[in-house]
This record gives C-alpha cells, structure tokens and sequence, in this order.
C-alpha cells in the first residue's frame, strides 16, 4: 500500500496527481483503530532495539505547507516514545549566528547519533523553498544547494543514518479552514500568524518549489512519502505506518552481551558482603 | 614563489619529489626577518577587515605526520591574531558520541561563521589516513570518504569558506631526531606518546595515504600547499606567506555604515543632558 505514497528516482512530480483528501480506501477511523494500536507498541519496540543496538539512527523529516500538520503528528504520532533515545527539532528562521554558517550547518548539529531517532519538524529543505519563493537566491542557487543536500544525504546513508522524507499535502481550501480555526479558537489563537495569510498568496510558487525539491531528492535509498493530510486520522494513520514499516526493514538487534553470562552467579562473583 | 609548493587538481602526488629540507633559495632566517613582521602586520591587518565585513570565513587546515610541527606552527605564526575572531581547533581520537555520527559531523559543528578564522590541527583528513593505514576502513570506503570530503568542501566553498589546506613535510630522520628532543627534554616530554613511536613504523603506509588523500582533494578553489618543515623557521615564513596571500586575494572590506554620519554630532544628536 505504502508504494502509492512513496517517490523515489522521480523525474517530475506533480503534486496535483494526489489527492490530499484521500484516505487508502479506509472509510473511517474506526476501522483502523485496532491496528494503529498495534503500529505503536511496534514502533516502541523497534525504538528499543534501535537504542540498544546502537547500529543506525533515525532521521524523521517533516515538510508541508503552512497549517499542514507538521506539529500535529509530531505531536500524536510520536509521544510514545522513549524521550532518552527521541528528540523532536524544530527549525524556525535562522539565526543570525545559523545565517553566518552554511545552509546544512544547523541541521547537521543536531543529528541523532547511532541509537537515535530525531524528528525535524522543517528542515534544510526549507533553504530551497521559502527563500526560492521569495527570490532571496536564484534558481541555479537552488540548485546547487539541491546538490548539497543530494551529497549530504549520502553521506548520512553511508553512516547507517535513515532519512525518511515526509511532505504532509493538503488543498489550499483545507488551509483556509485551518486559518480559521486558530482565529477561532482560544487554543489555537497563538499558532496564528499574519504570515499564514501572506504565504497563503505564494501557494502556486510554494507547489512549484516543492515539485523541484522533491523531484531532485527523491533517491531508492531515501524516498520521499507524499501523504495526504486532509483527514487528519489518515495522516497519522499513514506516517506510523511509513515509519513501522521503514524501521521493520531494518536489521536491527539487540547486541549480545560480551560477557561469560553463565558463571555470572557462581560462588566467585556473587559474593555477600562479610558480616 | 607559492606556485612551487602548490597543488590543485593534481592527477598524482609524490612525495619524494619534494625535499623537506628546502628552504625556497632564502639562506637563512635573518634574511627573511623584516619581511616576516611585515607579514605580521599585514595579517592582523586582514582578520580585523575580515572581521568587521562579515563577508567571509577562513579555514585553515594543518596535517602531517607526528613530529611535523603542528602545534608548533599554530603557536608561532598564529598567536598574534585577535582571539575574538579566531579559534584553534585539535582533533584526537574520536569520543563516543563522535564516533556515533558520521565523520564529517565534529569538524562541521565548529566551522568558522562568516568574520571568523579557525586553525585545525587535524581534521576530517585523518578520516583518510589513520583509519587507513590500520585497516579500519577498506580502500573503497577511504575513496568514498574522500567523495564526501571533496563535496563538503564545496559546500563551504559556497558559502565562502576560504580553504587553506597545509600539508606539513618533514622526512623520517628528522622525525627521530624530534621524538629523542622529546624524550630529553623535560619541557617535551609530556609530549612523548608511545605511539609516536609504533605509528613510525607506518611511514610508508602513511605517506601513500597522504599521497591519495592530496591528489583526491586538491582542488583550483581549495589547494593544498606541501610546506617544507625540517627547517621550522622556513615553515613558519611559508605558512604566514600563504595565509596573507590567500587573504589578499579577497575582496575583504570594511563595510560602510548604514546611518548618515554628516549630521551625526549637529544639535538634535548630540544633546547634552539637561541640567
């Protein structure tokens, strides 16, 4: 099921060939209830083995359109986990000190080490988005920051590190009503920002962009999902599911001790103190 | 002058066609004195203008074997700098959490910003060279290591990191001489590493790692330079030389303030506080 989502060695994309409405055939969430239970307790497991084996590390990226989700899924999807081996970043407006660096510097910092699963709610994907759109640098910038990044992927996946590409893709309509919503609601009202609706104007350029970005780092080795995201349940749903299956594939294993374990309580080591 | 000991998109390299003893036809170092505080001057000079233009960042990279004067030249040639904007950087054996990202993850956390100069003695070439000669990594992982390094430094290329990169040559006999200083001295001798020593007996493996690792990475934009250095006063001369050179050949500038300075100290400014 999860080949219908997944972009790997696209020439073009064309995000408009998927519908962020859709669902998989699954009509409600209640038909998926049972097995989205069971998809965590795997996805604890697999941290588990993950932390003790020490062999790969996890790199979760998420990308989409303002009010796709992004903090949301982060948010129900991956609580569970065991926060020593998780950590969730967060990647807002450079710095100045980050601005002063390359564009790869600030992400490059804070990935997991082997053992470790990191989510980056935006990434350095932004650096060929929001500053494409707004002309802040050319197209043949762009794309030899696309290149960097190509290279820098490499060289994560050589060092064990599994780099699973997620774009959350809703309508510009499904974004209006989101807008709203935080307008309306005293809980959300601080999520709003007039730049929601600014960037609300860009979305064409913003799909153009990401069809580029997407279509020039889609790679066998780290494919990008494209998930729809319009019904939230489905959304959370299917980035379980694409995070399970990815981490199920992988040869992970609890390390065996390096120790004799069967003399381990004999009368030599397991002595009492002296009365 | 710096022609000769210059190499960029080199095909092979070979060592032994450069002679540590060479001292560039210059007899002694009293002759050289006055151009050397010359060369002082100039480079305070470029690290203030560096500083203040923000427009650039600078990397220098010092390898070698043991005993080729590493530390040394750092605390010669560049002691004198504004520490504010300048940082020296060792690397030694890779601590745990290193060892659990990839390679290139320790050096690229302290990269200089734009303004800033930083001075590493060993870098991510030794990701090349140690690890090689002790068979800790195959040939084709050394090959793709050096891919990952060539792209890295083309990263930093554009984002105007200038790359300096300072292989020190001093010849085996030279090196003995130095561990025996060590050993009778009592100001070296915590110094001595019995591991100076062992990794001697490397020599040749050594230099046909350096050898691959110069050819592979050698650069127009980001040379390497084989500075002689069993004459340590002709090795500082050519270190300073280079460094001042490369730095000349910036467009370093002050930049001009954004403020109208001609009414800058006329009545509305410049009022005294009332009495």
């Amino acid at each position: 099921m999860l080949n219908r989502f997944r972009l790997h060695q696209s020439e073009e994309v064309d995000l408009s060939s998927f519908d962020p409405e859709e669902t998989g055939g699954i009509e409600s969430k209640d038909q998926i209830r049972a097995e989205y239970e069971d998809l965590q307790e795997r996805l604890k497991e697999l941290q588990d083995k993950l932390y003790a084996g020490k062999s790969h590390a996890v790199l979760i990226i998420f990308q989409g359109m303002d009010c796709s989700g992004k903090d949301g899924v982060i948010k129900k999807v991956l609580a569970n986990l065991n926060p020593q081996g998780f950590r969730a970043e967060s990647f807002k407006k450079p710095t100045a000190d980050e601005a002063a660096h390359d564009f790869l510097w600030r992400t490059h910092k804070v990935m997991p080490a082997k053992g470790y699963m990191a989510a980056f709610n935006r990434s350095y994907y932004e650096d060929v988005l929001i500053t494409r759109v707004h002309g802040l640098i050319s197209d043949e910038e762009a794309d030899r920051r696309l290149d960097h990044i190509r290279h820098f992927e490499a060289l994560l996946l050589d060092n064990h590190v599994v780099i699973i590409k997620i774009f959350l893709h809703i309508s510009p309509e499904f974004q209006l009503g989101k807008i709203r919503e935080r307008l309306e609601s005293p809980e959300k009202l601080w999520k709003f920002d007039m730049s929601d609706l600014q960037e609300r104007r860009y979305w064409e350029e913003y799909r153009k962009a990401y069809e580029v970005a997407l279509a020039r780092s889609a790679k066998k080795r780290s494919p990008w999902y494209v998930v729809p995201a319009n019904k939230r349940w489905f959304r959370d749903y299917l980035v379980l599911r694409i995070i399970v299956e990815e981490l199920e594939a992988l040869p992970l294993q609890y390390p065996t001790p390096e120790i004799d374990l069967a003399g381990l309580f004999d009368d030599r080591n397991d002595r009492r103190p002296e009365a």
